[in-house]
């Protein structure tokens, strides 16, 4: 893990500036890259699909040297114009930047229903063509400048070592607050993430993108709402040099390392959230089903409202899982939770530990004090595991979208 | 429609009684039939199913004389000793009515995870049972004693006349506020449910029972959690004589409005709602699609959320549809919003009506001003509709849930 975001890698540049979608803040980015970047993109399954994702998917780019962003619109549900809009977003790019439209990218987040403001989008994208630089004020301004209702900046970054001795670096920035229940798949998800790298890519990498995207963004639940706008990037430009990275397993631990970082940094920055959730998932009898079991918890409300009043409701847990679809013997689910280095039982053999006896609710409830909570549940029928990420469910998370476009 | 509730039909009593499971209010219910009914029973799915849900599961009585039911615990996650205790509850009541215990039913619901205090219950069922009687007073102790978070009391009646000109009376009783989500099935639904009627069912009404509980119970969501404790009960004992009902569609339109009021009315108490909302989806090319489009509307927090604060957001309606899989065509996609004799138009053509102008939007927002909204939804490619039933997502929702064992 190193200091840095997004410019972290050899040859990428970043900016953000302030264009006029949003009232003061910083709402249109662009990520360069010195040299066409390998490019593997994981998109929303929502059937209503943005027009900047039905242009990327249209596109379907193995190479691109360029993302153009913008915040504060989603740019979705706007039809043929829409799809013109997103189209002239890039062309403006391209022609700045003096690189084809085909090596350019673009994505949008904020309201859905609206069309974008394009006089002001037009005069944004020179200036923020101008401004690019790769520092950590850029990393910044890039990161800032996709943020809707997130509260904190999203950004992070790793260097590897590869079996040949080269040193790659993992570069990566991502928003997300709210509208968060991502299920991406590449080829055919509103969390915006990008991953930069300068490793070499033989190949268009799908499969493993999608696995790192299916272990860390598929895994995080805000509200349970899949966004229409959902995409999650990963470029590699090879300007590191040495052997290309694709089978190298130290490289793919560095990308869904930075994947995962990213995630839970979405999941704590959760609107209105308090408290992170961390679900780990064991025993299930398939991936598949520790991983419905380990979503569901962290996506019932009844369970993120209790873990906002640190109420050890934990029948609600074993409630979730039960709806979950997932095998398992109630004879032998185990759930345990901590936080803070203190762990409590609170259900095993069928029952509740102790019975619900006091004791233990008082400890439960002083585990659920802290700002970092961990649900580990045992389904008791297997050896398959996942983990999922979430937030609690608080008064400010319905304030936040109670007035939303007001 | 007739003002009574659970005793209007013939033969019918019912008693309300506080035990001592709750501090104060009303806990212990009892329903009890004159005549063995013929009776059919929709359970919760969730696969984590409350003590009471296995024993009945297990006894698939054919008929049914009475039902005892508790609130205030939802005797779930309890184990074996659950088991017992459900057992114990539905033998006291036979002894102390006088009847087999083949012929008792047992039900709870509350909080999950607690074993319950038996000695009250074993104290209470008597006293139950000697204060059963028949009228309306009767009706709100048993409607009153089944409550848990729900602010009011759900009960409806009906009299239908038959082919043969016989008069019949449907009455109904039902509770849930929180944890709804239901989406039971007869055989194998915390809504509780009681539909009593005095009409000659001459065989078990598994289907017909099942296609009222899919049009009422199984489309409301107050928070997207299914039970543990869900069930759905109709009890037919025949005292109304004439011929059997069983094949009558007025019976059976009968029986489905009674179903759907107390659906609505759960929806409209669901825990903090401000709002009643209702969903109907048009043009869609499978019935099941229709549900799934209604149902993800309704049970979007986004929606939810955005509903709650009059904030006409109504691409979070869209995507919502988008996510629940249905087939739509989004350029003959029509969505409205009406309340109040009030109605306009948000979405048609593929993009926002009037370009999601000012004036739409104040509309809008006084249409989402009154306190039942009605969301139509057309999805343009077919001839199939469904309706659901939900509330809003307010700081009270969030509040009851994170004080709940509080």
């Amino acid at each position: 893990m190193i200091d840095g975001g997004i410019t972290a890698p050899i040859g990428f540049k970043a900016s953000g500036v302030h264009c006029g979608i949003k009232k003061e803040k910083l709402d249109l980015a662009i990520i360069h890259s010195e040299f066409p970047a390998r490019t593997s993109i994981a998109y929303t399954q929502n059937k209503v699909k943005a027009a900047p994702v039905e242009v990327m998917i249209k596109k379907d780019s193995e190479f691109l040297q360029a993302f153009v962003i913008n915040s504060g619109n989603a740019n979705a549900l706007t039809g043929a114009k829409g799809v013109e809009d997103a189209l002239a977003m890039v062309s403006l790019t391209a022609r700045e930047l003096g690189i084809g439209e085909e090596m350019v990218g673009v994505a949008s987040t904020g309201v859905i229903g609206h069309f974008l403001p394009m006089d002001k989008v037009i005069s944004g994208i020179p200036a923020a063509v101008a401004s690019l630089g790769r520092d950590k004020r850029h990393d910044d301004l890039a990161t800032t400048a996709i943020m809707t209702t997130d509260l904190a900046k999203k950004e992070v970054a790793c260097q590897v070592t590869l079996a040949d001795g080269t040193l790659v670096t993992i570069g990566g920035m991502a928003k997300g607050s709210g509208m968060i229940s991502p299920a991406m798949k590449t080829l055919h998800a509103t969390t915006l993430s990008f991953v930069t790298t300068d490793a070499v890519l033989a190949k268009r990498p799908e499969g493993r993108w999608q696995r790192a995207v299916e272990g860390s963004f598929n895994m995080i639940n805000v509200d349970g709402d899949q966004s229409t706008n959902d995409i999650s990037v990963l470029m590699a430009n090879g300007a590191a040099g040495g052997n290309p990275a694709d089978d190298d397993p130290s490289f793919w631990e560095g990308v869904e390392w930075v994947a995962k970082a990213l995630a839970k940094k979405i999941a704590v920055d959760g609107e209105g959230a308090t408290k992170l959730i961390e679900v780990s998932v064991t025993g299930a009898l398939t991936e598949e089903d520790a991983r419905h079991a380990a979503r569901a918890i962290v996506s019932s409300n009844l369970v993120k409202a209790a873990i906002f009043g640190s109420d050890p409701n934990f029948g609600r847990i074993i409630a979730a899982m039960g709806n979950s679809g997932c095998e398992f013997d109630l004879d032998k689910v185990r759930l345990l939770m901590s936080s803070n280095g203190t762990s409590v039982p609170l259900f095993e053999k069928g029952a509740p530990t102790q019975g619900g006896g006091e004791s233990t609710e008082e400890i439960a409830r002083k585990v659920l004090g802290h700002k970092m909570i961990t649900i580990r549940l045992d389904l008791g029928v297997g050896d398959k595991k996942a983990e999922a990420w979430g937030c609690d469910l608080s008064y400010d998370y319905v304030r936040i979208n109670a007035q939303y476009t007001t």
